[in-house]
């Protein structure tokens, strides 16, 4: 993985999809600019988040953006997808590294500063630096980060680092300016009128001076 | 496996041990005879799952008793369990035996005969004849079986059968008199005061004649 393939980095949700189709709603993204797509699936059965993953795989693989299965490593096997980003609560690193072997991008979520640390010891490609500010997407996060903190753990990391939580139009060009390799977006391309537009917004923002 | 494993299966569910560790209610139902255990979890996260996975593949290995992972082929392959048991809404067989390898167990849910006559033409080790009865432990489940539908089942069958739903120690002698090769029992072992006691009694039961 590059680490400017962070840059902007969308992350599917099905709920502030608002009932639009998943694939649809990465087709536009990608249209728009986004440099890298992580599949979410919370709620829904292993059959029919393979089938998704099988459609982004389709549409992805002959762009060369990497697609990454959200925790479910099975998932990610199945579909040969690019790899996986996985949470403080998911599979440990080093079975997921194991079972995904040496070539798969493995990405980690870090909530604090010693999360990083820890993450510094290990060979993933990059942390999610999670969240950034509060958000409606998920409540089970910890203290965010704000954008002090996210300067301190851009500075900590040994690995390029993406910013999650809170990431729109409003605050992406401040996120960007920590230092930090790129924004995760949920809610500001899932839910956006037009994901493509949205996508190409953020992205101007991200290359703005 | 062997077909007399399915003997007396143990089907794992975290909301019906009410509040026990999972991991107890096995080490019991081990010493009270039953001959495999499938590990279902479907509402904790991924690192929760491994870890009582690790548990039980400690406590069984040693015992020669197969361990089977509901769904999971991720957390199936982390704790090099004995195979995975999967629903028609699963992964779909081709892709599970791809993952698993040939020598490793996979049981598929049948919920009608055309079910049972795809399974037919599977390399599948066992089926799960599911409901028998109608039972409180899933609600999403198709019509029951009933005991004339089991013994079709289990003669249409190229595939050694289990049965499930509505297992206890009322509906196990009839069932068993089917030809079946055994029961999977998920409240019955997992609800009741003594999972030891409720495993020796049912086996008891099956082992009558």
């Amino acid at each position: 993985m590059k680490p400017e393939q962070l840059k902007l980095y969308l992350v599917t949700d099905r709920p502030l999809s608002l009932g639009r189709d998943i694939a649809w709603i990465v087709e536009e993204a990608v249209k728009g600019g986004v440099t890298m797509v992580q599949l979410r699936e919370k709620d829904c059965d292993t059959r029919e988040f393979l089938e998704v993953a099988q459609k982004l795989k389709s549409l992805l693989k002959p762009l060369g953006i990497p697609l990454l299965i959200n925790d479910r490593i099975d998932i990610a096997l199945a579909v040969d997808a690019d790899g996986v980003h996985i949470g403080q609560s998911d599979m440990p690193y080093e079975i997921a590294r194991k079972l995904l072997g040496p070539d798969k991008i493995i990405g980690l979520s870090v909530e604090n500063m010693h999360d990083i640390e820890e993450a510094n010891k290990l060979d993933v490609d990059y942390v999610g630096v999670s969240p950034i500010y509060s958000t409606a997407t998920k409540t089970d996060t910890a203290q965010p980060f704000g954008l002090e903190g996210l300067r301190k753990a851009v500075a900590l990391s040994v690995h390029p680092t993406v910013a999650i939580g809170g990431m729109n139009t409003k605050t992406a060009y401040d996120v960007i300016k920590t230092g930090t390799n790129g924004i995760a977006v949920v809610s500001g391309i899932c839910s956006a009128d037009s994901p493509c537009e949205a996508s190409k917004e953020l992205l101007e923002i991200i290359n703005k001076d």
